[in-house]
This record gives structure tokens, sequence and C-alpha cells, in this order.
């Protein structure tokens, strides 16, 4: 028997089947600075101890997508190392914050199977939950992934696609952050006067900036996060593949539209759920990320007057600008330059 | 009205006016360690909590320019995000020592203003004082800057050129450096047996090493400071500008300069003020940069036998080894391979 | 005299000498985060403070590479800043474990010189040891290496090939691990259900995963060491040498080797030894490494039941999967695509 990790095939998951994913990771201000190095994000909560502490937070807590791509990489061992392609997110919310000091693990349970109808590869569907070292829920979401089959004449005992929420409601998001003291936010050091009631359902905002992204810089990344996809990496193999060229991770991109964001979303510091997202097209390295933002929705919080609660569609482009919004064309296909379509939840300040 | 950041154009700007600058940064030994990755220092106080306790720090400080670049990087949104050139440096002291965990923020006045003959642009100068979160100043410099105008026909209220030092007196500087005890420096630790009383005035030193810079380590550095002018980041909109690439940060070359200066000045441990500095020319990735210093005066520090200053010229050049100290032509201007010419005061133990 | 450091060059050596190398290096999270970001590694053990405290450690220790690394980073301006190539490693036992905020220094003594008969050239034999801020030794090894001579008339005093051995005994490895409580170790969690006794002597492991190298990684890694040997760093001076290109530290070669062999040697979580290891030829950027293991021997440690130790041999190669195992020709050779091997003891639980 061999002593190295196949990974999993379609056939060999189990509708309720329960994954404790490997390699628990303790979190630290080494990997908040290496965040910072790799995407530059600026809202002042998670820069800045005194600036979280003056709003009621202990000190700075980990930006959001840290955590996600940390308890993300877990999964990939177990879940897509045979994966063809990763097909969507929804349902994510973020439950606690993390601080640095805190340690990490992933657990999932399969809660869809089906295959295509080829018989070669089947969709996978995982709800993965992130704990911190009390047993505290941080993150849960769900992920669907295509799965190639070891054996194509291998049957599957159960199919089952669940129903995903389209949109999270704004009663089960906003856990993550503690009561603010919004009087202690200073809009000057966060660096935009906006707040919740400054913005409007069908408000779009170019990002403006854009961001190359090197090799280093994205295996630098996904590293961090332990994800050990093989297609970021090896350029040996993946030079004689389909694209001829290492592929970055959908989560590098996320990260970079999030950061660009702040440019027009600056006191939106915290990304309470994900309501859905898609990869519409690969990045590779040497190109320039641009991003864009809508308004989808405004939210109250239940029992809550410190902060409202933005729906946010964060579109990426590579190598075009988003002056004119880029987005679908009128065929309903995206634009060939949009690479990121995510559909997601902000907290704000009021 | 656009919820992005414009920047200020010449116009804009009003002497006297003070800008507080967004985004608090506390800094970390996550910090530390990758401004040791990006530049290889190897100061020992800096380097190692044990040296700096045995000579009465309470434990290793940041490197100065890591605090210099994080001060810096706050200003760029609001001084220069339309700027066509950093102009040069003036009077920078460096005021306290910064520790990881301190939170760095940032605050400008407008000292000057100077409008170009072709009224397309103008010069601005501001001083920007660096805090940390108790309020004490740790840093203050004077940087002046060529600015776009969006309106040629605006009209400037008020011009004004200020006086700027040449050089910061030696009763105006240390102020960063506890009073040491030297029985504690073990210089063979450090590296150098060199001491104050070792150099003399007109003494040049070659630094010997070169070091290449890759597009990936100049961007994370320039991320890691949080500095957002675009030029650094984004290929796709450079590609198409005057350089055809990414322009690189000087306060890069400054700290690469820095770094390689160690073998020369290996216990010239602290940077205490910067007199003057021009970024003479554009450096770019995938060049080699290479130093050299020459010791321009020596100064005691009143009240203080610990130590004693040096001021030196730090010359940096491209693709060119500096065993003949390249700097000026019979023409004055400088030698085409020179990127940096650096007038500032180092402290070293007696 | 020239401020600059000169290195040693062969006849510079005597037997018995003994060299406090400089920069004291405090290592931090910061150290870890970037560790993990160049290497992805997965061990439990130093990934986790909650899985090191389950099974005895007061909190995870530093990656056992890294430890080695900044030890040896230490002896290089004074051992190997004239070398030639370093030839071989051997008798490096790891002596105590190392946690973020430890200061670490090295001391080396020279045990052997053998002057090459061109008189152009000597093997130079250190024993290098690294100390912990108390003193306490966590590491020490032998390394031999081709320097320079300054002077080709220079005679030798006393020349001496001190006698290594090739493998080190069960007995005196294992000191850096403290007794584990072996209840306390989750498999699930480290990633592996394979243990001491799943494994048998002569056991071959393809690590299956390559990683591709880029200039930026290997730099930032030989700059976080603070090594400082040129050709790593400099493509000017390089560009005119015998390769044409940067050549990268061999140690990095190393630790992505031993990242790699997770996959298949999981909960092999601590490097107790390096009998020997060879850099059989150079790595350069751009290119896959790839890595195979043989299982060469087990042991028991004396007195202890809760690990035992697996003397491995790692074979790196680059742009070479590892599927049959390439190692030797049939000359004796090397096959053309093996960049390392290296013999050592790891420690895993039973």
């Amino acid at each position: 028997m061999s002593k190295t990790n196949p990974g999993n095939f379609f056939e060999d998951f189990r509708i309720g089947q329960v994954i404790r994913h490997a390699t628990p990771r303790t979190v630290t201000t080494g990997d908040v600075a290496l965040y910072t190095a790799l995407y530059g994000p600026r809202f002042a909560v998670q820069s800045s101890d005194a600036f979280a502490r003056a709003i009621n937070y202990p000190r700075a807590p980990l930006d959001d997508l840290l955590v996600f791509h940390v308890v993300f990489g877990k999964t990939v061992p177990d879940i897509s190392l045979n994966a063809i392609a990763n097909l969507g997110y929804a349902g994510c919310r973020f439950l606690a914050p993390v601080y640095p000091g805190d340690t990490l693990s992933t657990v999932s349970e399969v809660i869809g199977l089906k295959e295509n109808s080829n018989r070669k590869t089947g969709v996978v569907y995982v709800r993965s939950t992130g704990y911190n070292q009390d047993g505290t829920e941080v993150l849960d979401y769900v992920r669907w992934v295509m799965v190639r089959k070891s054996d194509e004449s291998a049957g599957i005992a159960d199919e089952h696609v669940p129903e995903l929420p389209a949109v999270l409601a704004p009663d089960v998001i906003g856990a993550a952050v503690p009561l603010l003291d919004v009087a202690g936010y200073d809009a000057v050091l966060a660096g935009s006067p906006h707040r919740f009631e400054d913005y409007r359902p069908g408000e779009r905002i170019d990002h403006v900036d854009g961001m190359t992204v090197e090799e280093a810089e994205h295996q630098m990344a996904t590293r961090l996060y332990q994800n050990t996809a093989k297609v970021h990496f090896n350029q040996f193999t993946e030079g004689q593949g389909r694209f001829g060229r290492r592929l970055i991770y959908g989560g590098h991109v996320i990260s970079l539209a999030r950061a660009l964001s702040f440019n027009g979303l600056g006191n939106a510091f915290h990304v309470a759920a994900i309501n859905g997202g898609r990869h519409v097209a690969p990045l590779f390295a040497g190109m320039t990320v641009f991003a864009w933002s809508e308004v989808l929705d405004m939210a109250d919080l239940p029992g809550r007057t410190d902060v409202g609660a933005l729906r946010i569609r964060t579109v990426a482009t590579k190598d075009r600008p988003c002056t004119d919004f880029p987005y679908k064309l009128e065929t309903g296909d995206y634009d060939p330059s949009v690479i990121l379509d995510l559909d997601y939840w902000v907290l704000i300040p009021r």
C-alpha cells in the first residue's frame, strides 16, 4: 500500500461522510505581515491594534479572507486533489473573530454527490467548518467541485444535489464582529468618509487600481495557506498541460479584489458572508487584476445599530481596467476579461 | 460623487494645511522577518533581542528604514497619488525607538508650494511626522514632490518655498537611541571591529556586494508598507507608459543600499537622520544594486560618550560595481549608473 | 586597511581555530510564517501550538531546517565567502528544541585542513555549533568546503583530515524532542496513519509532488537566513560567470525536499540528525524540484518508547518526476537529474 496520499476520487465519497482534515495551523502576526505584503490590504480594523481597541475589539482580528484561505487549504488533500474544477461557493459565514495565536482546523461533511453523464467525473458538495483551538466555529461554507472518478465503472450509492441559499439572510450574519463602539471609529484614520447610509443599491464603484501578479507571490500565498493543489506549483507538469503554465489559486484573486476594493469601500472592514462565488476564468502570472463592485442590497442587522450590511458584487478582471464595469455580454456569457464574480455581505459602520 | 480616492492635485493643497493620514499600522515581528527576507540586513542590534538587551535596549528595535517606509507609505494616498516625481527628502530625524507591537500613524503639514512655469504642475513640500500609539513622535521628515494640476487654469492662493537645512546638527539627532551600555557591545557578534574612532572624513568604502531585485520582491515590500503608488504594481498600465515597466519604490533602493553598507559599516547600527536624499534615476526589476559610501563628517553627540555620529554619503548604482566609486561626471551630472545619492547620519559605538 | 570583510582564504585557517560568528538572530513567528510561505511544510507539530501542546511540547517548535539554515548562515562570512564549492555535511545533530523568541548564534572550530594538489585551493573542515540565548547547544554539524587561497605560495602549517562518522548512532540523537505523550498524537490531524512500525528498511516512497522555484523565493529565503554567499543574489556578476545565472542555496533544496516528503512521511515530524549530505548538482530558478525517499534503517532510541528513528535517504531531482526513483547510473555517477543526496534520521511516533 502506498504511503502517499492519492486523494479521494468521486466514487470514494458518501453522502453524510464527515472528514476531519489534517494540519491544524496556528496563525500569527507573521501570517498577517505576509498577507499584507501579498495583497496590500488597508482596512484599519485589521491593520491596527490601537484602532481595533478603540471600537471594542481586544486587538486587531485577522483579515477574514486569510482565515478563509487557511480553513479552505486544509480541505484540498481530501476533497479536491483529484478535482478538475472548483465550481462554486455558497453559504459562507464568518462566525467568530480570529486573532493571532489562534489555531485553526477544518472538518467537512459531504452534503451532495452528482455523477456527470460522461461517468468519468462527478460533482461533490461539501460543507466545511473551520474551528479555533476552543472548538468555536469561526467559518463555514459550502463548495462544490468536479472530481475525477478513478474507476469509470464504479457505481454511486446515493446521489443528492443539496439546495443552497442564493443569499444569506441578514439575521444569520455578523457574529464575527463584537458590538462596536462606533464613537471610537475614526473615519479619517480609516481612510474613507463613507458610511452605511452613504451607499445605495445599484451603485457601482470602479476600484481604479490594478495589481500585477508574479509567480513567486501566488506560490508563497498558496503555500502559506498550506493549500497543496498541484496546479499552482509545478511548472514541469503544468507546462505540458492544458494552459502551459501554473494556474493561480482562485482565492488569491478574491484577496486581490478585496484589497483593491478598499478604494471605494474603505469602511466596509468585514466580510461577513459570501453568498456565492465563481472563478469565471483562470488567472496566470504576469497578468494585472482590476476590480469593480456593485451594491446589490443593503440591510440592517437585527438588534444592531453599530453596523449595517451591504450586499456587494465584486467583479475582477484580468488585463482590463474596470472604468466601464465589464461583466456579461449580451449573450449572457461573461466578458472574456472577467475572472471572478463574487456576491458577498460586508459590514460597515453606520 | 465618487467614493474612490482621486488624490489631491497641486491646486488642492494650501500652506499650513494639516492632513491626518489613513491606516494606522501595528508593526510586528512578522514585519521584521519580511524586512530581513527582502533586504538581508545584519546589524546585530535589530537582529537580536539578546544583543539589544546587553546594551540597554528593552528588546531589538525595528530597523529605522522599516519605520520610515511605513510612516511614508501612509502619506501617498493624500500627497503623491498624482505625483510625477518624488524630488527629495530633507531634515529627517528618527526620534524614538519603535518596537514590535507599536502602532504607527502619520500626520503631514503642507509647508511649501511652488507652481511650475508650465502651469501644469507644481512642487508640494510637506513635513510628515510619524507617531506611535502613545502619541510619541518617532520620525519626522520633509519631502517635496512634483504634483499634477487637475485644472491648469486653477490659481494658487499662496506660494512659498521653505528653507530646509542642508544638514541636521548633531545636537538634534540621536533621540531614538537610549544611553547605551557600550561595555555590553560585543564587536565580534556585531561583525565588525571598527568603531567611531576608526573612521575618518573623506574615507570611502566600496560595499562590494550586489543584490538583484525581482518584481515580486519590490511589490511585496511596497505593499508591506501599504504604499499605494500605482507605478509600482500595475504592469498593464506601466507597460504602456514612459518606461514600459513597473518602477521600483525609491525607498526599496535605500533599504538595499543600507543593507549592503553593513559590509564596511557594520557597527553603524542606527540611522539617526537623513540630511537629504535624491533618487537620481529609476530602478527596474532584474537590475543589480551596488553601493559605496563616503564619510562626510564625524561628530560627537552632546552629552553622550556611548556613541558618535558619522555623516555618510551612500551612493547606489545599478548594474555597476562600485570599486571606483562612481558618482558625478566632469559635467556635474551623475554617472548614468547612479540611482541614489543619500546623505545621512549614523550612530556607532565609541 | 579595508573595512569590508574579505573573508578568510585557505591559508588563513588553522587547526583548532575557534571562530565566533557575527549576527545573533532572534527567531520569531514571522520567520515561521515565511518558512511556511517558502516551502509549504505541513508537519502538524511545527504547524500548530495546540497540536504540539497535546503531545507535551510547551508550544510549536521551529522547523528543524529553519534552525539549521539560520545557524549555517552565520558561518558564511567567515568560512565560505571565498569558497568554490560546499562539499558535504556530516554528523549533524539537533540537540534542543528552538521556539519563537529564542536567539541563535554560532561558533565554529576548524577541525581539518587539506590543501589540494594544485596549491590553489584547499578543503576546510569545520564543526559549527548553534546556541540559544541561554548558551544551550541547539545544533552541531561538520561541513567541509573547498576554499581558494589568496596567495598560492603560502604554506600550510598543519594539515589534517578528520574522521567523520558515516552515520550517527541512535543513542546520540533525539535530544531535541521532549518525552512525548503519544496518546495525545492525533494521526488524523497529523495527516498520515503510518507510524514507526509501518515502515520497513528498503521501502521506497515517491513523494509525487513537484515545486518550481522562483528567483524571488530563493533570494528571500537565503536573506532570511542572513546567508551572504554572493552567488545567490548577484545576477550582474553571476551572469558573466560559469552558469550565467544565480545559484540557489543548497539548503533551499533540502527544505523543499523535506516539505515534499510530508507526502509519505507525514508523521516523521522531526529531523533528529543529518548523517551526510551532498549537493550533487546546482539548481536554478525556473526548475521544478521532485523528491523520493528510501528507508535505509530503523532504530529504537535508548530509553524511549514514544518515538522511533527512521534513517532515510532523500533524493531530490530537477525537472524529473521520481516515479522510478532516479539515483545513480551503472557507472556509479549520479543520474543527471539528481541534485541532492541526503542521509538523515527522522523521529516518528510509535
